[in-house]
């Protein structure tokens, strides 16, 4: 009998006790698969008392996780504690700084400090692993650093917050507005009591900068993202976009443009006849445009216990089986700095609604505002009639940079006629 | 500067010149990401005054392909041949015994000989890695094998043949007949001159056999997989599925039953929710169900030069960075031989389609056929009327056993009353 992988979990919530149930149901299986077992050495918390439905008979508890850190017993520290700073990172830290492998699901951590993360662990010559850190269950780290290798990637986009493709999902199927479904959301468990980080679109950033790096061999900048949440998408906005032949979708975007990578997070028109229109729910996808596999997707569950586990139970068996890999995709002294892209360099077609006074002369007034910043109109589409009083107009674009585009939108909203601030939502070609 | 990884190509084929175009084009990347460089030390072809527009400068030719299996200045041979037998498997089979890994595409090969070669290859410690075998540029041996590894795969299926899939795809798009769309295929060059191997469900039936080995952990047993293939679909069939809210794909499906691993590969009626109904073209798709992560899918060009080659480098820098993996996910002793499950005892939906003489009391003659083989009926159809004329009706039907579908068949197509053999298309529930 080969020696076991060794391990120690630190946080036993959703997460972590999936991992501890999906090691003793799959036990036999995975020493096979793994070539070795792997044992839960030992275990730390804050609540020991709480009921778990797991089985922590012969496992260590600590009360202090950073103790996982140095045990003789641990190859692997399993950090799902969460949060970009405190316990976590001192615990990753420690971990590799003591020679050991590491397996994680904290995008927010990698996000922040990724490229430094990377760093330490090369020079102890360790693993650290987070599979479970994006997309759930969708094995989507090791596409982009195995299994698409051989390729540039030109593009990469996905859906990657299942409480926002939820609430989108769910407004486009009832014609609800935003703040009956998030509330619906929150009472029905998919989303948290404070939304903000899911919806204001923090979570989708945390992601994609962690695809990119691992995509583009790109240091970890989740500063250059360019973020915009869900919030100020309306119902009407929703019925608009099903009139023009698209759904509306949260998306993370990532390219290398002349200007340097372009990362950002935000509702999109997307085409229906483009697959990733079709993923509903809680469900999460991923794109990967690469030079020589061309469009290739990847989708499935984005979060919850038994897809984040399969995750992180994929990364230990890697580990048991000594396969490694650097962190994001090439060595850490090879990362690439290129700078973020500004977003007003970016170039796309655009949505705009409008909330007008319905009168005569009012779309001249429009339509002037942006032929004076050279937009070039698709198509104005105004439904219904409804003299002097508050009318919704939606125009599309053709692609114009985004930097016009925002300066016409704020001399519309300074129109008269024109009541609301415009809503702007980029459409997405693919 | 590291050891480059050393390898042999034989076959120059769209697949080998692809392989040569990209290690060649991403040449530093390669290097970078695998650790070191990838070095073709020699190729082998038919003809080698054939322009690939492709470099081969400073690279051996070598007149026999098995001579690459003796080169000391080869670490991994890369088989691009094809077909079951002949040059490429003695080429493989010696490429193991002089301890040298492997990497092909060859799904023939595999389906017929893969335990063998995964005992051979584990006996000399090698890699046999086989990622271009199956849907192209799709990294789905690795999503098994690895990314997946921590799930008992419930279920797999998926579309895995371009050909058929383009020809249902157009077929529904023109409301053509089949043998109109193959045609044009075959002017274009997505099918055959010989479109057998194609149409008739084999090459899908190779694919099946080896994903399932992967999924399952089990000896890849083409003989147990039930092959239909797409010439009975007609246009009619199409419409009818239009009209029932289906769309027709040639489906490779496995599971474990408790009579033992079922594998099929047959034209079926896919619910338009189901997202593989929307995989066009010729695209793949993989949908695998795992017990911890739920359902994910995986889709991209099944073939083509640029993805093909895409997965053949993945593998080798997988070899590149001495990553290995049992063939066929467990130790090739410890591969499981469970047996075929019959396909008679097959449980599911089914699409009938009947052309009768339009006169009364057929119907009635048809309900009691199915009644007397306890055939419980979701629905019936019957589209216009031609009193004593031609006209189709269509059934579909609860689950049954498959047995009991065929005998019911049987005695309506003996009917009177019925004029051609009844098409029978199975109904997937996803």
């Amino acid at each position: 009998m080969t020696e076991p992988l060794k391990i120690g979990i630190a946080g036993l919530g959703t997460v972590g006790a999936g991992v501890v149930k999906l090691l003793a149901e799959h036990n036999n299986l995975l020493a096979v698969r793994g070539g070795r077992p792997i044992a839960v050495s030992a275990v730390s918390a804050r609540n020991r008392k709480k009921n778990r439905g797991i089985d922590l008979e012969g496992v260590r508890w600590e009360g202090d996780p950073l103790k996982l850190a140095e045990a003789r017993d641990i190859d692997v520290v399993v950090e799902l504690i969460g949060g970009s700073d405190g316990v976590a990172r001192k615990l990753i830290e420690k971990a590799i700084a003591n020679g050991k492998h590491v397996v994680t699901a904290n995008k927010a951590l990698l996000a922040m400090h990724g490229a430094a993360v990377a760093t330490a662990a090369e020079k102890k010559g360790v693993t650290v692993a987070f599979e479970a850190a994006v997309a759930g269950g969708i094995p989507i780290i090791k596409a982009l650093r195995e299994g698409l290798v051989g390729n540039r990637v030109r593009r990469l986009y996905g859906i990657l917050n299942g409480t926002c493709n939820y609430i989108l999902t769910t407004m486009r199927e009832t014609g609800r507005d935003f703040d009956a479904v998030l509330a619906e959301a929150q009472a029905a468990g998919y989303a948290e009591a404070d939304p903000s980080f899911d919806i204001d679109g923090i979570d989708a950033a945390h992601k994609l900068a962690v695809l990119t790096g691992a995509a583009f061999g790109a240091k970890v900048n989740f500063k250059g993202v360019y973020v915009e949440g869900i919030r100020h998408v309306s119902a009407m906005d929703i019925e608009f976009a099903r009139e023009l032949g698209y759904r509306i979708k949260l998306l993370g975007l990532a390219r290398e443009t002349p200007y340097g990578i372009e990362q950002r997070v935000h509702p999109c028109m997307v085409p229906l006849d483009a697959p990733i229109a079709h993923i509903e729910g809680v469900f999460n996808a991923v794109v990967v445009d690469g030079d020589f596999v061309g469009t290739t997707m990847f989708q499935g569950r984005g979060a919850g216990q038994g897809p984040t586990a399969s995750a992180v139970v994929a990364d230990l068996v890697d580990i048991a089986r000594g396969r490694s890999m650097p962190t994001f995709v090439v060595p850490a002294s090879k990362l690439t700095t290129a700078p973020a892209a500004p977003m007003d360099r970016h170039v796309g077609a655009y949505y705009m609604r409008l909330m007008v006074q319905d009168r005569p002369g009012v779309i001249a007034a429009v339509s002037s505002v942006l032929a004076k910043q050279q937009i070039s109109l698709e198509s104005m589409l105004q439904r219904g009639r409804s003299p002097s009083d508050k009318v919704p107009v939606v125009l599309t674009t053709h692609e114009n940079e985004e930097a016009a585009m925002r300066r016409a939108a704020k001399a519309i909203g300074r129109l008269d006629a024109v009541l609301e601030e415009p809503c702007l939502i980029r459409i997405e070609k693919f």
